[in-house]
């Protein structure tokens, strides 16, 4: 089998795959000089491992049997025509996502950002900022999806006796079914988290006017995608002027965010630049993921981590 | 009764005390002009809130009956040779503290420090930092204490499906009875949170070469007691050196910490400057903890978190 592979893999996760499939040829992007080359080889290409970019190559890559994606979120590739059965990571980045939002929240809540700041200017304050910290113990939430992330987030926010109402359309664990619904729960909440896949569905689902609901020392996370707000300038706003407690965000509309944007200026508010799936193993996991599937391929087994269109997710 | 408040109190706490305690009379350290007129109202009341300094103050205040600390260490009230009854705040700032710890090895573990810094600079590089960033899931701790802290701490912990240990030399839950055996277990280790109180017993108890048998990337977090330590430059050197993973101190043996202390300067590390046990409602807790022991005080019922001083906690 010929394996194209997009994904910025090290030497070693190369050789592991290398040694993984002895009888397959790699031909990685990243060895490539130009771009004609690189689309080229992936046009000749059984198999792709990786997100390549432009998506529009992939529309005459017809010798592709199978794509595996490195992502979980596929909606760059929804509208692919060729008959290549795709699979993604599925639940992989759903715990560093989870701990990248719990990390966020506490951060705010213990002050971790004015210690970190205070700590480069060697200056001891503790006794004036701690009756300003919160805990995170009996906190109202609303978590916004009921996937693997929201599981996630659910089970550690457990440990700290949180109440949890889940959002969403169709799951029989969430308790809040439409956006109306949303709306009203909004007001009791002290912490919102959206872990929403992309889709059209989510897409500017939280509106402005449910920015405007949120109390005004709520915390509002999204470790989902950047366009679930409707309108992130009245998210910017809301934090700006202080209307409500402050932000974690992984993702944003507009990614990398520029320098000058005023998210970057807004108080009490945590960027983690999306890098909530990260981890010192990532690329160790998806090598194995890659090559486990591979085997499957080739023995006519199912796929693990069959993406379906239709369900976006 | 003339009851003597040695305690940072905002105006609304001296109300909600004046109105929980009508008959009483209340004399408020603050509002008395010099040390000697200070000193002078203490010798002459029946009870005290508060923690007085110096210490020394209490050897003559002999018509004090009862003393509400406001914190839940006594280690320097050990001494008082005056007959009164002594009240602390027990497991008050458990979850504070353990939410503290919790936050502080999240940070180290997903960024929040460099994501921080980035935020003041405008600067968007989250895909180089996520292959650094790490997840408490599975993690081995071993937790030094199995008191309130330690059991809030771990029960946030399960929630995040780490492998808990304690150390305690009495406690039916802890598997970790001795110190030989601690200095054994400390290699296994990613993490180990500190919670024991300040007594004769466990200061210097975490020895030099317990550091030295810290993994490469163990985190060290106390939030117990700074003279834990028998030498904190050990642990200094081991951060400075990146012999360890990184270290959340609340505590440290000299406190405030001086501008110039090498701990300023160490990488990894989080100062939390003994904030652990604050919160919004710190001094909304206390008073009405007083008001509710100086009900039963006054009705001959036993007072709630009585100080033992033969166990030290």
């Amino acid at each position: 089998m010929l394996i194209f592979v997009d994904a910025p893999l090290a030497e070693r996760h190369k050789s592991t795959l290398a040694a993984g499939a002895a009888g397959d040829s790699f031909i990685f992007r990243d060895e490539l000089p130009g771009e004609s080359e690189q689309r080229e080889a992936l046009l000749k290409a059984d198999i792709l491992l990786g997100n390549p970019k432009p998506v529009e190559w992939l529309e005459k890559a017809v010798n592709l049997q199978w794509i595996q994606l490195y992502s979980t979120g596929f909606e760059y590739y929804r509208h692919i025509k060729i008959p290549a059965v795709v699979t993604n990571m599925q639940d992989y980045y759903s715990q560093p996502c989870a701990e990248t939002a719990i990390a966020g929240i506490l951060s705010l809540y213990r002050g971790a950002g004015e210690f970190a700041a205070l700590k480069n200017k060697q200056q001891w304050v503790g006794h004036i900022i701690r009756p300003a910290l919160q805990t995170l113990q009996n906190k109202h939430v609303i978590i916004l999806g009921a996937g693997n992330i929201a599981r996630r987030i659910e089970k550690i926010l457990q440990g700290f006796d949180c109440t949890i109402r889940l959002y969403a359309r169709r799951s029989p664990n969430a308790v809040i079914r439409t956006t109306t619904e949303l709306e009203a729960a909004l007001p009791a909440a002290d912490i919102v988290i959206a872990c929403l896949p992309g889709t059209e569905e989510t897409k500017g689902l939280f509106t402005r006017e449910m920015i405007a609901a949120l109390k005004h020392n709520a915390i509002f996370c999204n470790v989902g995608r950047g366009n679930l707000l409707a309108d992130e300038q009245a998210l910017t706003e809301a934090l700006m002027h202080r209307r409500i407690g402050g932000a974690v965000l992984d993702v944003t509309q507009e990614e990398p965010l520029p320098a000058g944007h005023p998210l970057w200026s807004c108080p009490n508010t945590v960027l983690s630049q999306h890098s909530g799936g990260g981890s010192t193993s990532e690329y160790e996991g998806i090598v194995a993921c890659f090559l486990e599937n591979l085997a499957a391929f080739k023995n006519g087994i199912p796929l693990k981590n069959i993406v379906r269109f239709d369900k976006g997710y």
